[in-house]
């Protein structure tokens, strides 16, 4: 199986047990890797009658032919798990080094089961797999574990979470390389409720190509057009993911106090330019990328990577926050604990609004930022109203008799670009199988950038089939797995091409496609068979009624009729359930009989 | 008017009158140039009570705010008219050098009407303008009539018509530099109309700029991406358009013997790659055009242009034809006679059906590649049979009693993509404001090459919006006026920014593909205004019953289901009549009351 490393290593902590087993070929062919071989396994592994932070929950980290193989971003690894948080199927990445080396350890997935009777550390090497003791790292930050574990990104590269996880924070993130995140959905509460501190990963192992010299010849064409674009050849390099803020702010698309407006007046004040012109030290980079949009900033804290443009404005506008100092130094935190920013971020806004509303008693009001560093060690280690906020803004606002208040779609809390500003991006959101996240297919390029086209921001009519295609596609990135910055200028085209160079089989551009297609539906069957139905893709009600503000006044989300539109051009019937014929012609309506006859 | 020179040339043949007017600056700002302009004027001047051919339909050439800039591919013009082929709005457009040698001479649109009382020419320079007798010219064809009047790129360009143009037939050209065509639906034939044979210019004014540094930038940044892009800076430099050939017959969409398969066994004979193995001398470009895919190619006759990949197939799988020697010298007496390639041939294939079913007595059967001379020569002097094939292939049809064989989309010819194998080309054909085109937005990018993205070309639902997001693009390159081949590299984005610093005017990307889709409505509603009406949006009864062959076996066009579609999102009405909000938001509501209540 050339691309691939053609074996599966399975760990039940419970038992101590280590096994491995071949990658079927066919699954590898079907689905690739990461996110997509991570739902097939999963879909076999996981029903409906788990509980998301139970022992029978499995943990799934995969990589992908891409994985390891030095193809431009060929870094990253995937999460999957049932979340703890939505309870959909869940996948998260994180790039840095970690994936690759694990690739390179001669894996292509790890299946982790059971729960460790006291905590533990796994060990993985090209010679063998070890199980070790963790009492001593139990309770101990990211950063402190991963240093005690010999993080080195030349040859030992360490995978674990921080209190968080520990303290299943639904939102808790794993976190490799001391500063990476794997982080929507809370796969390192799952990871937290088995035991496991950490994977630590070595190895050198290189990864079989059927015909590298063309496959070369695809990487270098790929450089041509990552240094032509001039988001990845400039924008994200100067001002990193954040330059997006005054654009999405001008708009009248940026959430801002807990999506109360859609405008943020101090936006500039947490932007990439800020941060290049304040705090920036310098670039880096994940492995095997070119672009380099990592920002490495420096605060009265000290140093660290971030912020990001998600975290940036999770702290931020949606906190009413425009203190990029305190801004940066909970990013910091979060990483060190192990949590999710946007979520963090999103929650402690919620926790805000139902304050000010005079549903919740506590201090935290909008633009209180000297409240962020005790409020994040608070929910890392569930203590106070800590411990309600650990439960997500959903679980918080519902307690509270506000569950309107939550701006979340299937209990994880959405990003930085408003659906009244943004229409495709609420469709997006709404549709997605993990909740709310711009990470399953971002319209900021299509309605925003006009990468690779411009198209109507406020249209809704049409919009469902740009949604649909680009959801596809980041199907396709994330299975790969590959970073989605990258297809901001390398067409799929030329993923297929390389593909088919690496592995040896033919994948047309048409049927690399298909894949993403196939693992967006399978992820469906896998949450309707959970009883998820038409009625959980939606918006917070918010969104669909009160208007928006800024360059987007008046709006509101239209959904209804995108969301039509959408299953209709899905192959769906009107609740959302695949139909038959849509199924057979991605393969799956085998799999597919208990959910939609069951 | 930055950007634009401000004066339209008004030249009466009837009164040999020749006058200038200002260019109007917010009609300029709304409809830019080129084909828009055109449209926008037409509009006002060429009502449904005009005859085509009469003295009252008038010929508009118009260039546009990057015409003759030096920015990539900015040397087109666009001439606008009633068809005398389809009774539509017309616009077509061509390469080369003219148009930026008329811009040069001073003037952004010519305005020509009425109807010389014998044959003339014009002569445009920056002193002023002259007409001339042209009687010892008419007849001529247009390498002699070019050389005569003193064709040189470096200072002197010559647009004229051919014998066909003079004698009226429907699908004449009008060429320029020789070689360089504005062909489809026939404008040689309203400048034969006009007994105008020629239209010199001479010219080196310069185009004044905002801020001709940023726009020198925009520029650089355009080349890398053309650089970069595989399609622009090696498919067709290196094997020309009809590189086209095997990828299109391979999927099944390369229409054969007249649309009766959609496969043709010997595609690889009439293809890019056999072209630039037995017939290419060299390449050729046309001004500041830094891709360069013209073909120049010798035969037994000669060396002259040619053949484009609609043109091989219109004389080649059209008539079921193998010989790219006996295409080629088509094409060059197309040239020659003043021809529109796919109009012709596909007339022919046409005729061919006709004879096999023997609705028509002729010896032009299938293959019959030895009758192309002789045919073309009796089409362009209206002698024998060939004076029915001068009136297209539908009216041909038609008198012999099956207009179902013409394969024309109001009545002009497709070109070499079939709807059954492509289904949102189909559509694109159907809602076509000048007929069967695949100019008005190609859906080869998105249906077959992947680029910008890949969208399964079988797939009907949802495949509306991507046709409109194209066909609105195609409008702004047809009115900048740009080739089309820059936008597969070079994305709207870079030319609003262009734009705006060209001309001083902020033209954001949105507001740019909103001209673009201001103009497509404008168009719509001029043939409204003629009587089209929804059911002439339709394609010939055989793509929707007869299957497809090849690679697209089993399948028929879709049209109805995508039509619905298209009507919804473009915000029109189910007959197809732009709805009042619409027309308001593009500020054509004024313009359009006629249209809408009279």
């Amino acid at each position: 199986m050339k691309g691939w490393m053609g074996r599966i290593l399975i760990i039940d902590l419970t038992h101590s047990a280590v096994t491995t087993e071949p990658l079927d070929p066919g699954i590898a062919q079907q689905f690739l890797g990461g996110r997509g071989l991570g739902a097939r396994l999963l879909w076999d592994l996981v029903g409906p009658e788990v509980d998301p932070l139970s022992p029978e929950n499995v943990l799934i980290i995969a990589t992908g032919p891409m994985t390891a193989t030095g193809f431009q971003t060929s870094n990253r690894f995937s999460v999957s798990t049932k979340s703890p948080l939505s309870g959909t199927v869940l996948d998260a990445n994180s790039g840095g080094y970690w994936g690759m080396r694990f690739k390179r350890a001669g894996y292509d997935a790890l299946i982790i089961k059971g729960r460790a009777p006291k905590p533990a550390y796994i060990e993985i090497t090209e010679e063998g797999v070890s199980l070790h003791d963790a009492t001593h790292l139990w309770g101990k930050r990211v950063e402190e574990t991963s240093q005690a574990l010999g993080q080195d990104n030349n040859k030992r590269n360490v995978l674990c979470i921080g209190p968080a996880g520990e303290n299943l924070v639904r939102f808790a993130a794993i976190m490799n390389d001391t500063t990476r995140a794997a982080a929507r959905g809370g796969p390192g509460a799952v990871m937290g409720s088995k035991n496991l501190k950490a994977i630590v990963v070595e190895g050198d192992l290189r990864v079989e190509m059927d015909d590298k010299e063309r496959f070369r010849f695809v990487q270098y064409e790929a450089t041509k057009m990552l240094k032509a674009n001039p988001i990845t050849s400039q924008a994200f390099p100067e001002f990193g993911t954040a330059v997006m803020m005054n654009i999405i702010n001008a708009i009248g698309a940026l959430p801002t106090r807990n999506f109360q407006q859609t405008h943020f007046d101090q936006a500039d004040a947490i932007s990439g330019e800020a941060i290049t012109e304040t705090i920036l030290v310098k670039n880096a980079a994940c492995w095997a990328c070119p672009i380099g949009c990592t920002r490495v900033s420096k605060t009265d804290l000290g140093e660290g990577e971030g912020p990001e443009y998600e975290t940036a404005w999770a702290f931020g506008a949606a906190c009413g926050v425009d203190d990029l100092m305190a801004i940066t130094n909970a990013n910091f935190l979060c990483n060190d604990l192990g949590l999710d920013t946007i979520s963090a971020g999103s929650t402690i806004a919620c926790a805000m609004e139902l304050t000010e509303r005079g549903l919740l008693t506590s201090d935290l009001r909008f633009g209180r930022a000297d409240l962020f560093t005790q409020t994040l060690e608070d929910i890392a280690l569930r203590r106070g109203l800590g411990d309600e906020l650990a439960e997500g803004s959903y679980r918080l606002a519902e307690k509270h008799g506000a569950p309107e208040l939550s701006m979340t779609v299937k209990k994880l809390e959405m990003p930085a670009y408003d659906p009244r500003g943004m229409q495709g991006q609420g469709l997006l959101y709404a549709t997605s199988n993990r909740g709310g996240c711009h990470m399953r297919g971002n319209m900021l390029g299509l309605e925003v950038l006009g990468l690779p086209k411009l198209i109507d921001r406020l249209q809704v009519q049409g919009k469902a089939s740009f949604v649909t295609l680009h959801q596809n596609s980041a199907a396709i990135l994330d299975s790969l797995v590959a970073c989605k910055f990258v297809n901001i200028a390398v067409a799929e085209e030329y993923l297929a091409r390389a593909l088919t160079s690496l592995t040896g089989i033919s994948y047309p551009t048409g049927e690399l496609i298909r894949a993403g297609e196939r693992i967006w539906n399978l992820e469906r069957l896998y949450n309707l068979r959970e009883g998820f139905s038409r009625a959980d893709d939606t918006l917070p009600p918010r969104l669909l009624s009160e208007p928006a503000t800024g360059a987007s006044a008046g709006w509101v989300s239209h959904l209804e009729p995108m969301l039509a539109e959408y299953y209709r051009g899905r192959g769906w019937d009107e609740n959302g359930v695949p139909k038959l014929a849509k199924l057979e012609e991605l393969k799956l309506a085998e799999l597919a009989v208990e959910v939609l006859h069951g």
